[in-house]
């Protein structure tokens, strides 16, 4: 995608959507931080919490998992707006490190965005690190109007 | 597998490590039930809570791939007991319907147990219902003692 | 589904089917023979050639992956009958076990038949063996009329 | 991984040792041309044959999903170098817009090189061309000498 595209929402207000339609998100306090929205993907943050935290420090695989569907599902409403309502398909994730305690940050990168199908590739780092700890994809169903 | 075999574990034993060793699972109350476990599979309640629903009142994503997750831990655990620490390498998962609000049933069958790896199949159903919402597969990397 | 159900295509039609529209599939000879189609699924054999095998006498990947395309779409046509074109969106497979080598059967089992959406699970086992060697997921797209 | 790292075999090395190794690959001709290998990954072209393509001229999954697994396997190889024997235990692939006829290209990147995991994302667009037309991950079993 060109670069001078503009993504249909920022990262602000994709943050004010989400807070306010999918409220379980946040459901224990702030979880997920959006960093950036551009045309062609998103970062998101993950303000880890104790109850992300397994046995040993690390951070679990479902949070993991929900960061993978928030942050590509954020990278989606940032290329088609609010309007569409977008359904998660399927998921697939790949652990391949395991995290140090610590907030986590996405990125997700779209591959196709169609009219009625949008997969979406998402990579999930430590913060301040460059190590990928779990690579993911994400495919969506987009209802016609 | 043979029908007379014992798991190692029964579900009241995964029910106790799980719940110990895996606190965040049930960081906010009990979450997940285990009903039953069998050399070949385990069948894991989650207890539906209102911070697992979105608006409209489904069951959102995350719950079912945390279902999932635990489902297929369950079941490699009746299999090869408490003592190993498998590590959940991928998972993949498939949303095929909008789960009323309500209690969600995972089934998990074991599609290999090999000595390094293992891989098994879960499918989730609303409670009561026979039709499948959501259908996964879990990989785990067993380590060499 | 229920058992008295028929599949829209039987075993023999989809066979003509696939070896008129899809003549790549049988590019080099027969490779593909449909044992079964039921209104839930499908059997498929795979008539192991030399072009299929592996060094050390195994079935390769992509041989197991184009049965596991060709057995989950077998399953789908027998729903669905010969109208709709439906499109393979995405397919997941595990390799659990190396096969002998010899001819392979796939069994399909469709776990979604929505009106835009299939998903069909697919286990791999070498002829006269109880043993999975492969487990995959198959999803469809399919066209509105 | 640095810039400055070489790979342990080189696009030529790499090519030899596939075509020896893995003659299946190439039963009928030449199929797979290796272009590049870097310690982070490679570029495979398919060079795109009658038996390749689907009814309307479009390029067949399975050969997609067959040249997704060699390209990761050469990218693999390429770090690991020819002793290693390394099984693909896994793969995913969505299938995203279908391509022209003509060749296609597979470039992969390593996800995760560990000891005995490695995860790889190949992306295939067709010549020319800079839409990607599938994504895929692949992952291998590396077996400890």
């Amino acid at each position: 995608m060109k670069s001078n595209d503009q993504p249909k929402m920022s990262a602000e207000q994709v943050q004010v959507f989400l807070d306010s339609d999918f409220p379980e998100a946040n459901f224990y306090g702030k979880t997920y931080e959006i960093l950036s929205v551009t045309t062609g993907g998103a970062d998101v943050m993950l303000l880890s919490h104790e109850r992300h935290l397994r046995p040993g420090g690390t951070i679990s695989g479902p949070a993991m998992m929900a960061l993978t569907d928030v942050a590509a599902y954020v990278g989606l409403l940032g290329s088609i707006g609010p309007v569409a309502l977008a359904v998660t398909t399927s998921l697939t994730i790949n652990f391949v490190r395991k995290p140090e305690p610590g907030h986590l940050i996405a990125s997700c990168e779209i591959i196709k965005l169609g009219r009625r199908l949008a997969v979406l590739d998402v990579r999930i780092r430590s913060e301040g690190s460059d190590a990928i700890v779990a690579q993911g994809s994400v495919t969506y169903a987009i209802p016609q109007e």
